[in-house]
């Protein structure tokens, strides 16, 4: 069996040996995912996103062991910005794995981006492909979700779920305002500390406020109190979150292709830059000259970062 | 006198209008960034990194105060990613520069960004120029502090202040650890709240770690507790600041250099990679095909991104 037929038959190893690759952008990976596209399209994407403490894991890895109750097979990807500087991602990857060691229906894998100039969207959107193809039946992407790409990453879930908890400090009402037209759930986690009942008028409020009409569909968002580390509220949750994704199933059917062809923009867009950037870097070097000599050109002023550019676009693609 | 002279003398509203055309894409804008280019690499950057609801605005908005009064012009520009659902961005400047309507030498800007496919690393780059090249001597950027482009936002400053609050949940320990590395100075916001001496001395315990070595230099760094609201602490954060300044300019020189080639480097390939996008796209056209039916192939699966992506690249770039 070569790797893509590994994958698409479940295998574990082979799906996080190609993830890995993704991660380290290793050019091979390409070939891969290409081969392994039509067997995209099926998952159901959930996309958790809120500031960091908010306890989005611990939710995460309950709502997890309720759809493998319901016998659905679950992929967990969580994008960590934080996580180039440490290695954090991959020890927190061990940790969490262990909730669920015994079950190899679920896969978790965190996303140790490297801080390099963009693509975290893409990678995440071609890792969810992978666990498509791999046939998990749920896939969670976790996001911090107040960066482009988090907010982006989230925009492209079947279902968004925003995680917020009681008391988050002054500025929360412009941050709820901001992001409220991409939420379709609202969970205030750490519902047992003071506050929490506030939180919810508040949300729902702003819900009233019809904040989310510019999304063009008539979902009203709903809201749920939990307590994570204590199991509590998880099946609201997960009966809010099938309630949403009966919605769009029956009522607004358009949206799941919707779905689709904002990750086909992403993955296409994502990777024409991406290859035409190494092809220019390329050539720079193929052209007899050296990329740490432009860019000192640029700091001493003897030339500047859009002239430089504007060249080689006209000599290569001119 | 035309917009690079009545920028480069310092007026503000030429400067907005850029300012906004970077913001809106205008290809115009790009000209005029080269332009601009020569006069800039003088000002002192500050990037401010911290959770929604930490009181970055407030914070910052006082330190523009103590530069002010040190004879310093000032520029804001505050890095919002949720601002594009609300238009929040707008509002929240007219607020903000209520605070400081009597003083011309305070210019706020925030940057309302589109969502687009990546780019916010590099249009903050160019405003920094464009506030460098009007002769702010000091420039402050806010950003949120958790996503890819905010780091690498805040890593390209002079001056990083990681700002953070007491009891800001369990999950802190672990951020803390990530984004130790970047910061040069740590604020304790709030400090009257409960718990803001055993933030202190996390904060301390974690510094000790040497969790910062990777970045090569030997700079401790310092701990600040503020109450912005109440203006408590600002002149210790403002010290500190500029014993930072001192200590690059003084024992590690190379720093400054080191920035200014970071900068470089994300306008460079920043610029290269949108421009040759902006190329690649338009040919699509011009080859008679269309962007919309080449996404929907691929949601038919037809095709797939990869193969639609290295098809045009081997067309235009082969």
């Amino acid at each position: 069996m070569d790797i893509v037929e590994q994958i698409v038959s479940g295998d574990i190893r082979a799906t996080a040996r190609l993830l890995r690759d993704i991660d380290d952008e290793i050019p091979s990976a390409r070939d891969i995912l290409r081969e392994l596209y039509p067997h995209t399209g099926k998952a159901f994407v959930i996309g958790f996103t809120g500031s960091p403490g908010v306890g989005k894991s611990a939710l995460v890895d309950q709502l997890a062991i309720c759809y493998r109750k319901a016998g659905k097979t679950v992929g967990i990807l969580a994008v960590d910005p934080t996580s180039p500087f440490t290695g954090g991602a991959i020890l927190g990857d061990r940790i969490r794995m262990q909730r669920h060691f015994d079950d190899p229906g679920v896969f978790i894998r965190s996303l140790a981006t490297r801080g390099h100039f963009g693509g975290l969207t893409r990678s995440t959107s071609d890792m969810v492909n992978v666990l498509d193809a791999a046939g998990k039946q749920v896939i969670i992407i976790e996001t911090v979700g107040v960066g482009q790409d988090e907010v982006e990453i989230a925009n492209s879930a079947h279902t968004t779920v925003l995680v917020t908890v009681p008391g988050m400090g002054d500025d929360i009402q412009a941050i709820k305002a901001g992001i409220m037209e991409i939420g379709d759930i609202f969970v205030v986690n750490k519902a047992d500390r003071e506050g929490s009942r506030n939180t919810v008028r508040e949300l729902r409020n702003l819900i009233g406020l019809g904040a989310r009409k510019r999304n063009g569909d008539d979902w009203e968002p709903l809201i749920v109190e939990t307590e994570a580390t204590k199991a509590k509220g998880i099946e609201k949750l997960y009966e809010a979150i099938e309630k949403h994704r009966a919605y769009f199933l029956t009522t607004n059917t358009e949206k799941w292709r919707q779905i689709l062809q904002k990750r086909a923009k992403i993955q296409f867009v994502g990777t024409l830059k991406d290859q035409a950037l190494r092809v220019l870097l390329e050539r720079i070097e193929a052209h007899g000259d050296s990329f740490d000599e432009m860019i000192q050109k640029i700091v001493d002023k003897e030339s500047d970062p859009y002239t430089i550019a504007q060249q080689i676009i006209d000599r290569e693609l001119g």
